[in-house]
């Protein structure tokens, strides 16, 4: 059966799910901020078969989230990078990461963060661009935006989001 | 081909996955932090095959982010809402379509953010939980945690995180 896109989507959290929806690929995408950037090494961390570690490596690479940034010539070899727009999912797999310590680690976290500029163990604290207080999911209310259309994007009936 | 767990794998973003990680999941809690609450109107919407909303939903009951609320009594009908749990995956999903709306909503963003409290369109600045500084991908360095047991769980060769 295949599988349906997303692309046609007018959400932006489908257009993000066609990138980094794939099984594997949060994992894959994790072990490159991790730093691991060998594809031999990835292979063995994750346990992926080969053929699908390719494929999915190939559909980052597509989508211009990772980029092959040789480091030997002869034979040739490439290292796997992250991109502008690939270090910019940090937050997406840092929530994820976070999400996991707080409901599934019960022998506590097993990677933990450090911020590098005060030295300090640190998690993420999501705050308002424009007032600054810290975010929480009851404060939020969505709005049709400019891209938006005529599609009706929000449910008829408004339910509180509780 | 039977798709590998990632249950066992000491990792909370696999962990994540686990739950949250299959195909039109994110989309459906997507829904549901919008106050979609009714089967029928999510399968309209998503335009998703039955059997696979039915399978989903029930992944998502049994992991404990969703909950089936009764509304009705004869016949029996349940709204679907989100736990305490399930709820406390929306900075993941708000995450994922901040990325969408930067690099794939060339339109732009179909769906913008309100912060009730101060009234104004918003989206998540990530702050440090110790110093209270903006974070950034650049300034985070991770370490293995009390969970990390005797695995090896970061690289061995330390790359920088570029």
């Amino acid at each position: 059966m295949k599988r349906k896109s997303f692309e046609t989507m007018q959400c932006s959290v489908a257009q993000s799910l066609e990138v980094i929806g794939e099984w594997w690929t949060p994992l894959i995408l994790r072990d490159l901020m991790m730093g691991v950037s060998r594809y031999e090494e990835m292979q063995e961390r994750l346990g992926i078969a080969r053929n699908i570690l390719v494929a999915r490596l190939a559909h980052l690479e597509e989508a211009g989230v990772v980029e092959k940034v040789p480091y030997q010539a002869h034979p040739k070899r490439n290292d796997y990078r992250l991109t502008a727009k690939g270090r910019d999912l940090w937050l997406v797999i840092e929530a994820m990461r976070e999400w996991g310590d707080r409901w599934a680690a019960h022998g506590g976290p097993p990677i933990e963060i450090v911020h590098r500029s005060c030295g300090e163990l640190t998690h993420v604290v999501p705050t308002c661009a424009h007032c600054g207080e810290v975010l929480e999911y009851g404060e939020l209310r969505m709005i049709e935006g400019p891209g938006a259309g005529d599609h009706g994007l929000l449910p008829t009936r408004s339910h509180p989001a509780s």
